[in-house]
């Protein structure tokens, strides 16, 4: 529970000096999926996670196995390490998770960023609501289909999706499902009616996680893709929305840290 | 030079029975690549091109080669085949070429689909100026690199983009340059550099029109998409920019009408 402890606001200046728990900086790669596909970007995954999903692609952030490598850093010390890796070659930071959500105190690395005129991305689950969501460039809410063994709590979804909505700034939100199969599928199609008009992304769920061989997984992801797009035309109640792979996946395999 | 006969306005109602060299029309299906990769979409492919690029996928339009299979056909028998083939499963419509920029009539279309509540997408080289661009919810500039054998004429281009700029409708513009070399490169460096503040593609080009075999095409692909995102990742002028693949070439291949 250290992220609660970290979430306190310190009195003045100390604010920056709040701590928080960072499973990975790395970048500048790209982001390969969702709502800014192809992004040049640097990354900060934040550890911690609410959710434990079945088929989590970054299960290190939460099940302990990448304990070791959480650090307790503060907004300037986050900052100081994306320049040390990047340089002055990056307008673009993504803060993924885990659930950064969790995290109170995180809107001192949001106000540090845009200080420094960086657009930020940022990827949740939609289980818990910040006032500092609305200072996110590029926000991604992507509620977990039923193969992730976890249950949407529709009442906090909801108003996590009227609250942005009632957002004058100038922010892009978009939804995004990953999909499995025919449930999630279903499911994927309930979040698309209940929130109409917000832009949406299906995904290609990935479950072969520890194959190593990146053309025969490709290929894999590539039939699942084709599984997906042909279900998508075929159904006349989905209309605008866009699906997508993991480009990532594609280049990179199941690596990890690009 | 059909298509400039049809760019006379008929008096009245008339306007909407003016024809349209049209290559083909499918769907639905995704957009494959730049602003709204993912997208569930029609396509309306028109006839003709002012460019030869040496590397064009779709040369058909203008090469001779697919002569026979142009339609003469007005805004009404388009839409009428666009909901033959689509029912009410669609909300989206790319119109892609040969160059439809080289048609001053086509707002005969835009005008009919926005009247639908249809969302455009269209994309040109940049090469000429319509006054109907400024109804192109989703429009891509796309300028041709060294490798095309084309010559960028850039007050044309120059002019374009000031157009578009002071235009305060909902619209959204982007660049996109198809990449094969180092060459390339430079020159959509300089796209980047010129038009700054615009969103902007840079896309991996297919030299293996004929290849047949798709996971060996992918393979290939996949190659050269890494190397232009390293290319782009390792310079330091490049910040907000986007680096994509085209996913209809790794579903489909080298395949026509989808």
């Amino acid at each position: 529970m250290k992220h609660q402890q970290a979430m306190r606001k310190p009195e003045g200046n100390g604010w920056r000096l709040s701590k928080l728990p960072i499973m990975e900086i790395f970048g500048p790669t790209i982001q390969g999926e969702g709502m800014v596909i192809g992004q040049k970007t640097m990354f900060v995954r934040t550890a911690g996670c609410d959710y434990s999903c079945s088929w989590c692609d970054s299960s290190f952030t939460w099940d302990g196995s990448g304990k070791s490598e959480i650090k307790m850093m503060d907004a300037n010390e986050i900052w100081a390490e994306l320049k040390s890796l990047g340089g002055d070659g990056f307008s673009f930071v993504t803060i993924s998770g885990g659930n950064p959500a969790l995290l109170g105190n995180l809107n001192s690395l949001v106000d540090l960023l845009k200080e420094n005129n960086i657009r930020i991305c940022l990827e949740t689950q939609g289980s818990k609501w910040q006032d500092w969501f609305i200072h996110i460039d590029e926000l991604t809410i992507s509620p977990k289909p039923p193969s992730s063994k976890m249950i949407t709590n529709f009442s906090v979804l909801d108003s996590i999706i009227n609250n942005l909505k009632q957002n004058d700034l100038k922010q892009n939100v978009s939804l995004k499902v990953v999909i499995f199969d025919e449930i999630d599928f279903e499911y994927a199609k309930g979040i698309y009616q209940r929130y109409e008009g917000v832009p949406i992304y299906f995904q290609v769920g990935n479950e072969h996680l520890t194959l190593l061989d990146n053309v025969e997984l490709t290929c894999i992801l590539m039939k699942k893709y084709e599984w997906l797009i042909n279900k998508v035309m075929e159904d006349h109640d989905l209309k605008n929305i866009k699906v997508l792979p993991q480009l990532h996946t594609f280049v990179w395999g199941n690596k990890r840290g690009v």
